[in-house]
């Protein structure tokens, strides 16, 4: 897997209208993450619970603002740029509209992570500075021991919900990973990243699976911190 | 009217559950504030404009930490502090959801401005740090310029708005002074503020008059501002 470090790759414009794409979908990400986390922080059953949801998006909303400047380096104009992204993450969203706390909570802790793993993934094939900015942004974004905490007290307490939120966080997945397929038929410089160009060698099929499968760990490792099978 | 400018006030329990239910009052308007914009930002007919909306929003949640960290210094349990103050904002929220973009800017601009002049009217009557800390906090909730543009443009591009915003404005003042009506019943340390206790002379019915008349010069400079009737 060919990656690259060299700012200079970004005078290459199909390498600049991936980069822009990429930043572009994180930032829409967050953003569409902050406001369904504001809504869903009113599921919370305590005062204390809503407050800690809210500080969890409003430090998603902080994210943005990076993505969006460096969007404009690039010479994008920002706006546009992420107008593209709408209609997958509403759709995304309207799919999985919590029916209770936990599932909010669940959603947070599941959904953003696994699309960050994803971001973090082809944020490889970028340049240094796209890259560092990106794991930055997502790194900064996922603070959420409490989630944990939370969920494993609601398992304690009744061991039952523990399959119906594992179900729920199979439709997330499924969910995300339709989005994900909507996304990458329509944005080819995305696409290409993944598969190559005539002039750069793209992922083999192995390494498409390796890439699925470090995710898959990854996802597995989180259920198995909230006390769910994965 | 008599100020008090000096923290041993704060070992009067009047005086101590005054400041607290204030700044708690405050905290729980500021959040509700928060996810309301957030709701509202939603009718943006622009990216731009939720993007500038939900800022807004953001910086309100930012003065609400301050505030419950002054409630612990007090000897309050913060969450506790808030948790009266929920039905009067959630009541006044659900009678005053907007029904478009331009209703959900007035009631930004105006709404929270109102509450702003009446919460720094109470603060005069109490200790200096809270007082500075209320201070602080509203003036930093308050950057509306973007609003006063985009309310000036949609009349001039359709006089006929001017109208049904004025009357908006007028439903609005009139839902907040009922909630307060609400709050002031409910909650004597506030009330007292006001009305004084055999220990401390309260406003007069002249100063009442006063406090009102104060209130309302700044709404309607906030209406001309907006291009609207009072």
């Amino acid at each position: 897997m060919a990656e690259l470090s060299d700012d200079t790759t970004l005078t290459d414009p199909a390498h600049r209208a991936a980069a822009v794409d990429l930043i572009a979908v994180i930032a829409y990400g967050e953003l569409s993450a902050f406001e369904r986390l504001v809504d869903d922080a009113r599921l919370a059953p305590a005062l204390a619970d809503r407050l800690a949801l809210e500080a969890m998006a409003v430090t998603q909303f902080a994210c943005v603002k990076p993505l969006l400047d460096r969007l404009e380096t690039l010479g994008a104009e920002p706006i546009s740029a992420l107008e593209p992204f709408e209609i997958a993450f509403d759709a995304f969203h309207a799919q999985t509209a919590p029916m209770d706390y936990l599932e909010g909570l669940v959603k947070a802790f599941v959904g953003d992570a696994l699309a960050a793993d994803f971001y973090r993934e082809v944020a490889t094939f970028l340049d240094e500075d796209t890259r560092t900015l990106i794991g930055d942004s997502l790194d900064r974004a996922g603070q959420t021991d409490f989630i944990v905490d939370r969920v494993r007290a609601a398992i304690v307490e009744n061991p039952s919900v523990a399959g119906r939120l594992a179900l729920w966080a199979r439709r997330l997945m499924g969910e995300a990973l339709a989005q994900a397929q909507r996304v990458a038929a329509e944005r080819d410089a995305l696409m290409m990243l993944l598969t190559g160009t005539p002039f750069r060698d793209g992922l083999g099929l192995a390494e498409i699976g390796e890439m699925f499968a470090r995710m898959t760990e990854l996802h597995k490792a989180r259920m198995a911190a909230l006390g769910l099978e994965p």
